[in-house]
């Protein structure tokens, strides 16, 4: 049995820029609950879960209730987590979950299944015991209206960037027996095709795990989905110490002009946080020690 | 402007052992309408696509009208296409279309996204033009329903192994401008639970393609997309022809308890075909000359 000292990591998307000071108040918070589960011996799957949903009840993230309406107002989320022995869950395009991370958790345990998406997966969750919630909050109905008569009226007016509304949030732990599990849980595209399913529950885009490290993904996920940004980077791991893997990734991003950050930590408590967005925003607390960054 | 000599290699699922005739005969029919195709100058996007709608409407392949059904009886279907210049679209468990492959295409260029799901994803295609059709076969209800009857009694009884019920089809092609395109399209495994999405609509799990060549994988999907075969395959394919490439990754599932089969071209139009279950059918035409095997 390993002994390591506990490692957590968080961020809250490489999209918007907007509320600088709740976003880290909520990193803080949710690194700092995780953090605590994990000194009294939790696993890191049971930290990572219990971190994404404070995340996912802080409107500001683009997840769980704060999650991004697409061009019919509906917030279909996506969510996965994996573990370091290859485990894996996710659900896409679910709808009428407070804390989609849940959900895949249960897909990973209880079924044979790795992906339940649409309908079905909301009945899945419905028969583990998940209650119904609606996600859609005041502000973000605001958010997408105003963004439709933006739509409304492109011909005449420049369109705002799209880009700049993704994000997604992400946490990835290890416990002191060197379990390492990564999370992601995103609320997609603002105005996105009803439908859409994103880079979060593939396995190897918005998170992956083994034995080398835990990797979560964030900004244009068609982009990181292609290149399977997660994947590549635990591969870097494999081989090098998490903070240089970060630089050969980003590195790789920056050659096919995907938009991303990345955080992550390798199977010795380092530590991966890099991106080439405007903006990025994470935390993490290792030896005890909270580090923050907000941008 | 490179000059290549157009390869095609078609396979019809690494599951069933049933129908060996058929089989045989449905894959060499989507051969040489596909290889017809590229000797005609079509590029391989083409060719594949048309491939893959004619081994889709043959109702004995796992895909397409043959598709299975999930426990409440309904052919929930996954589809991806993949070129060698990373464009990717795939649908996730999309109904009432007849050719499924046919929206992944569309996904891939007619939206920003890769990926849209269920029920949205068969309002895309109707959007599109793509006429409503139902997938259900009088020999898949059957099936099912004997299927039902066993889980009923699974009490008392052995229950039938469903890791022989699935399968999936797929065709790699590469055209004489050396561009390759992968493409694969599944019914899914019997009685899986609904909403349930596989390794198809993965980059890099069921479908992969860049420079170094394309790649199709079948068998046990959940398998698959955890360890991103098709992704895998390519890496090695890399570094080395794909028979040996093919070797490496049968290895590497072997390792896992991976049950698969995979296809491939590699830039130079080299062969990958390796399977490690009971039985896998697969056809290919080089150089004019076809080859074909079925267990």
């Amino acid at each position: 049995m390993k002994h390591m000292k506990p490692v957590i990591i968080a961020h809250g998307g490489a999209g918007g820029v907007n509320h600088p000071l709740r976003r880290a108040r909520g990193l803080i918070r949710a690194c700092r609950i995780g953090y605590g589960m994990l000194m009294q011996g939790s696993s890191s799957l049971d930290a990572v879960e219990q971190a994404i949903m404070e995340l996912e009840d802080v409107s500001i993230f683009n997840a769980g209730r704060g999650s991004s309406l697409n061009l019919e107002g509906v917030p279909e989320m996506d969510a996965s987590i994996m573990t370091s022995d290859m485990k894996f869950g996710a659900v896409a395009v679910i709808t009428d979950v407070r804390y989609p991370i849940q959900v895949a958790r249960l897909v990973m345990e209880k079924t044979d299944h790795l992906v339940l998406g649409g309908k079905n997966a909301v009945r899945f969750a419905r028969i583990m015991g998940i209650p119904k919630y609606n996600c859609v909050t005041q502000e973000k109905k605001r958010a997408w209206q105003w963004m439709r008569k933006k739509l409304r009226s492109a011909y005449f007016e420049k369109l705002p960037d799209l880009a700049e509304y993704y994000g997604t949030i992400g946490v990835v732990a290890i416990d002191r027996h060197g379990f390492i599990t990564a999370g992601t849980s995103s609320g997609g595209i603002t105005m996105r095709l009803p439908g859409r399913i994103g880079d979060t529950p593939s396995p190897g885009a918005g998170t992956y795990a083994d034995k080398n490290g835990g990797v979560g993904a964030t900004g244009h996920g068609e982009e990181i989905l292609r290149h399977l940004l997660s994947f590549r980077a635990a591969q870097f791991m494999a081989r090098a110490p998490a903070p240089i893997a970060g630089e050969k990734v980003i590195a790789f991003a920056n050659k096919y002009k995907c938009r991303c950050g990345l955080i992550g930590i390798d199977k010795k408590g380092r530590i991966m946080c890099v991106n080439n967005t405007r903006a990025m925003s994470w935390c993490y607390i290792k030896n005890g020690r909270m580090h923050i960054f907000r941008w």
